[in-house]
């Protein structure tokens, strides 16, 4: 029997003039996901097909009714109040293996192909091993046009060397979408990469407002995530101060 | 050359009405893989198909005869007392690999639904990692619908927060079996996880039992081996007491 | 592309009826590669293709004249005195992965189908962990009715309860045989599995030469390499004795 | 979903007469990759095309302008002086397991049936695990006709046993051009392994340029990084002398 790499289960198969498509799955500090998860929610997004793949672990999550789930990755439709389309890609897992990984993108591109996608727009986080006091968006492009357009929303370019690869779903899909020829970039919040981010997210959310013009960005749930962070490891680092004059001494 | 996952090799081909799929193969504490054997030899199942793979280990082993046999599954049949047919996968081995699991979950999916199988029923044992006093079957659905069904046959639903994976075939199977619509679900013995637990089979195969209208389940040979389990851990974690008031320090 | 798991190249395809096929790749102490490469060199054999695969190391190896050769299997061909035909493999490798191992084994598999062989023969060692006085040859089958025959060669069988697994090729390629419904087996010289054993060897060559007729063995050269290991590991493990008396001590 | 293992990209399809087939990948001390790169770009190489795989890390490179780039291979396109089309192999990635660089190297082997190439060079480093005073350049061929050209050009044959595999593209290519028939050789810079070795490059360069009629071979700026090299290392291992007399001790 032939090995099958994916199975793809469509639930309905929306019409989607040029769609642009963001991609919002696990990586670095989960700020993708979080961002992507969000922006998919205000703009009350649909699932519309689910992704089978033996690169995901083998296993069902029970869930809080003792229904299963298998792992996979889903795709979603919005359409913003100006009229784009936009399909998501959303879930709890990456390929497990580097040749996964590639085989999953592939599988993708092809519905995006088959689906005449306008933009790849990919969300990761940018690991600094630092906490991060103010939250940057930076970002990377399939061709150095699309800078003015992006730097318009606020995203910044690290200027210098050849930067850090891009790993995962974040660069294969832009990188398919460069040799395919469509328009395509990854947006990345800076994050210290040891804990969740929410913080680092909201600069992601902002940037995908400004892009396609959504105002109500509903930002107080990730806010509140953000402080609690910020006070735990504020806690954490912070010495018990003796006396205000030595507090100096820590900066 | 092509490479080909999986090799089946039919002895026969029973024709089978809307058959039940019983998955027995080996996981925590065998609990599965022991009462799907019990159940099956007390059904005087047949085998009629091999599936030899790629993911198994690539080996023979002789028997007590020197006479060899290839790492496999292998699909037997049974018909119930009410005339309900069932198919049984059976063995020694799971894929050795995550990708080798999902490729020989689809392997067997493509067998059960060339069958038309009406129900995917896997057993495993639930992993507590403590000594179990009385034993529990517990369950995880395809559909919320199938829960009071199983109620009636004494299977349990732990409340509360997604619960740990289901992994292996016990899991793939009911999740490719949701995914094509097919009613499935799992059914577990609690069990320590660190012995082969005859005891907690045995609560899987009064399940099965009272599903499929089988009085006689000829229980003797479990319960002697889960009586040796009993007397051995007892044992070992007992202590000397040295009087009475001493032993209440330990509980 | 698609993914090629094995390149055959025919030097010549020589006309063969109903040849058997004899297996004599690396493997606990090289028993059945020197056993094999033995009877193949008495016979004149002669290489007829070459098999490379992707489940070999990745290299090529310069010979003495700094002339390349890629890592590969080999099928050789040879005629006994009685006008038997036999396929030998031969060759270095055996698959890097237990998948690259069956895969391997299903495209000699299909080679061997395409020349209705009717034999499948593997050679082997038998790891004992312990230095051999004297050397047997066990036997491993796929039908119960090849043990008499066997038996006659000289072949013995183990008692008792269900043996270590035969792995690799030696035990991949009699499984696949059984399930083609073609007679095989495998014949074992026992060895410490520490070192590399002609001795054990010179068995295996003695019981196909009386399976074929060949009376010739020319084991000068095997049994001189077997006399340099037993020198060699008695020296290792003899204690000096200080006196006769003390001796009895040592066995 | 089908598995595709490999990607190529055609920036455009050059008309080339049998063309020769260059190897310049990443290898010991990167003696090949650097001196291939230096003599494409000698002869003013064009990139025709680029090679993306499964086998690659999973991930781009944004550039200095955070521009994107795929994990890739890339085909160039050059015509010496006398007229000679060659086909370069760049890039910075080799295949990550041995499956994978045997997958690339057939990809690779196909494409240059198809450019019907009339010569297969591969360019490597030869690991001596020592400094090197004087370089060498060591050859390795698909058959012994090609030596007596070789040498012309400088290139020596290390006398006596089987040599060391030649792993990786540089071993695999060679091997799959002489099954396919083609005239295929490896040369190779000897290099003590430890460090990027600029100066063994440049014997390689060298050979290349007598090979093709090239003259000019701008080797200043390879030689400069040689110098770099010897300095650093004489530097760490030259002791401080006490005095004159005591030198000698050191050879």
């Amino acid at each position: 029997m032939e090995k099958m790499e994916s199975i793809v289960k469509y639930d309905s198969k929306p019409l989607l003039k040029n769609p642009v498509f963001i991609e919002a799955l696990p990586g670095i500090g989960n700020v993708g996901k979080i961002a992507g998860d969000h922006f998919a929610t205000i703009l009350k997004a649909e699932k519309f097909a689910s992704l089978y793949s033996m690169n995901f672990p083998p296993q069902v999550i029970p869930d809080e009714n003792n229904v299963i789930k298998m792992a996979s990755n889903e795709l979603w439709h919005a359409r913003t109040p100006a009229g784009q389309d936009i399909i998501f890609i959303r879930g709890d897992y990456q390929g497990s293996t580097p040749e996964g990984q590639f085989i999953l993108a592939q599988d993708i591109m092809e519905i995006l192909l088959s689906y005449d996608v306008s933009r790849i727009i990919t969300l990761g986080g940018y690991g600094t091993g630092q906490m991060i006091k103010e939250h940057h968006v930076y970002g990377a492009v399939s061709k150095a046009e699309l800078k003015e357009e992006l730097s318009g929303y606020g995203v910044e370019f690290l200027p210098g060397e050849p930067k850090a690869g891009i790993i995962g779903a974040a660069g294969l899909l832009i990188g398919m979408g460069q040799i395919n020829g469509i328009e395509s970039f990854c947006i990345m919040g800076d994050t210290s990469g040891y804990f969740i981010d929410h913080g680092s997210s909201i600069g992601l959310v902002k940037v995908l407002g400004k892009m396609f013009g959504v105002e109500e960005l509903e930002l107080e749930g990730l806010e509140t995530e953000a402080r609690k962070l910020t006070e735990l490891t504020e806690k954490a680092t912070t010495p018990e101060p003796e006396s205000k004059e030595n507090l100096s001494y820590f900066g």
